[in-house]
């Protein structure tokens, strides 16, 4: 891994941002070579999705959300990790990567009980501070194409299945970010979301693990160094049936390269007004704030359903390590 | 502009974003024929900039940036508005936008004295919060782009006159957002920053005025709606020593479509180091802590200087709402 950061900076492809102010941790900007790999990473997945199909639509949507999307998502309530603190040289860790119960700065075993740390970034909206100008920066950019499917659906007439691509930033304000661009505090998402009926969840899930593995395979990422694993019950998050990931041999161990998720009615039953008048599956909050109906209507039996959503989601970063580290080989010149 | 925003929706070029939570102001998302738009700008001005040319390399740099950034840039000290406060309603606004001292919501006129209110959203990084980890979402591409100065320098072993472009999201936090997508809090500017020798830069300000028009009369954009501003002394940026304006005529006034501006050595030199040992022109801060020299060394003669910077500065949604609005026409179709 140090080859390869080394030969980032070198080449101009990843800077690490504000490095002549000591750096921000977690953060990096791509050089003038950097941006052109990305650049066509993106435009790949876009031409895949978009221009390859006729059953996907586009958007590009704000990074900064209101308060009620992520009430409503439950990143609020369950995007968190635990955090720990370190008594006497005040280092903080997170509890869950700790192997024994000592501080990795000072050695000390005398720390705080784990507490939760929410992961998004928070802000404030118009020049009144007090609270109701709460904004965030997406954590991810799934629910801003949650919260839009009625207007995609009123301006495109689709019928289901159909998706919703969307590529852009996403901020998690990881307690210890690491890895090189491997776990960012600012990354690139390319993410989709295809809704289906219920009934058909487990088949278009299935489907579209194999058709991402082929897309992995397409952009010439050796065979050998991907592999698919599906993700235990216990470990799921909170909005998912099933997730298969698509995982990489990256240099410093096997880790995630996208994720498909059956993320079930989830996230439009937690986003649709009238909640009770469908038959969500998903366990959802409550919701009292929001005026649209996030429901398809069936034109033959005029029967409303909560769509079920199959979400791939892939890391620019991630495919970007991979691309490179796939790439790399040392030469051996005589002379 | 009232057709073309209800167009805008129905069409799914842009939907105000989290519309079912109430929407909010100034920030708005593409849909899936308004993201194709926006794409085909931002490649077309991609393209001049970078594969039609060989003195520019790109850049893709991250949007939060550090306090000290922000501070040696001098927009923690001055990019700010005047700020009223109507003590009866409590209602907001912005001193330079009053046509009399008079609250435009409820018609009082017991208003507060103006204060400055600073146009960056602001967070904080890593899990402490004690004032260490502010960070801003960046209100300008182009302060990433000096901070790298050195870093894109050392990757591609570039002379002067040379640019550095980049396309990127940027936020402000405007007391009154406006005008539809012509004035929001989070939008995308195509920026480019082109170093030069000081004694070239007029030189080079003008070339800049005409290669911009030239684009966005290749554009196909009508040259009747188009016209330069040349922005007087007392109206410039603290930065600039000189900014013409490329004007259109948007469907609320006459406005700033781009600014091409002559930010002399301004920038790079409020971000290095050993500020004395350069001829700096500028008015900058004293820099404490920066770790780089911000500066060319002339391979013949030895010498290093600052560059002066000219910098062509569009707005991604402005382009969008001037190619709508000249591609507007109503016909009356018979039957």
């Amino acid at each position: 891994m140090d080859k390869i950061v080394s030969l980032c900076k070198r080449r101009g492809f990843i800077f690490q941002t504000a490095e002549i102010y000591g750096g921000m941790q977690g953060i990096y900007d791509y050089g003038p070579l950097g941006v052109e790999l990305a650049n066509n990473i993106k435009r790949a997945w876009w031409e895949s999705m978009i221009y390859q199909r006729d059953d996907i639509e586009g958007l590009d949507s704000s990074i900064l959300g209101s308060q009620n999307i992520f009430a409503q998502s439950g990143h609020e309530d369950t995007f968190t990790d635990p955090l720990i603190d370190c008594k006497d040289c005040k280092f903080r860790m997170r509890a869950d990567t700790l192997d024994e119960m000592k501080c990795p700065n000072c050695g000390s075993t005398n720390l705080t009980e784990p507490r939760d740390f929410n992961l998004m970034f928070k802000t404030n909206i118009g020049p009144v501070d007090d609270g109701s100008s709460i904004a965030y920066l997406r954590p991810e950019t799934a629910q801003h194409i949650f919260i839009n499917f009625k207007n995609v659906l009123d301006s495109t007439s689709r019928t289901l299945p159909f998706g919703i691509a969307q590529i852009g930033k996403a901020f998690r304000n990881e307690i210890t970010a690491r890895n090189f661009i491997f776990r960012k505090r600012e990354f690139e998402q390319m993410e989709m979301e295809y809704f289906v009926e219920p009934k058909d969840d487990e088949k278009f899930h299935e489907y579209w693990i194999k058709e991402r593995m082929k897309w992995w395979l397409d952009q010439g990422l050796n065979e050998e160094n991907l592999e698919i694993f599906n993700v235990p019950k216990e470990e799921l998050s909170h909005y998912s049936k099933a997730t298969a990931d698509i995982m990489y041999k990256f240099p410093h161990g096997t880790e995630e390269l996208e994720g498909i998720a059956n993320r079930t009615d989830f996230d439009l039953g937690s986003h649709t007004k009238s909640q009770e008048e469908f038959n969500i599956q998903a366990k959802t909050k409550e919701n009292k704030t929001s005026k649209a109906k996030l429901a398809f209507q069936d034109k033959i039996s005029n029967k409303w359903l909560v769509p079920y959503v199959i979400e791939p989601s892939a890391g620019v970063e991630r495919a970007f390590l991979a691309i490179l580290n796939d790439a790399y080989k040392e030469e051996d010149l005589k002379n």
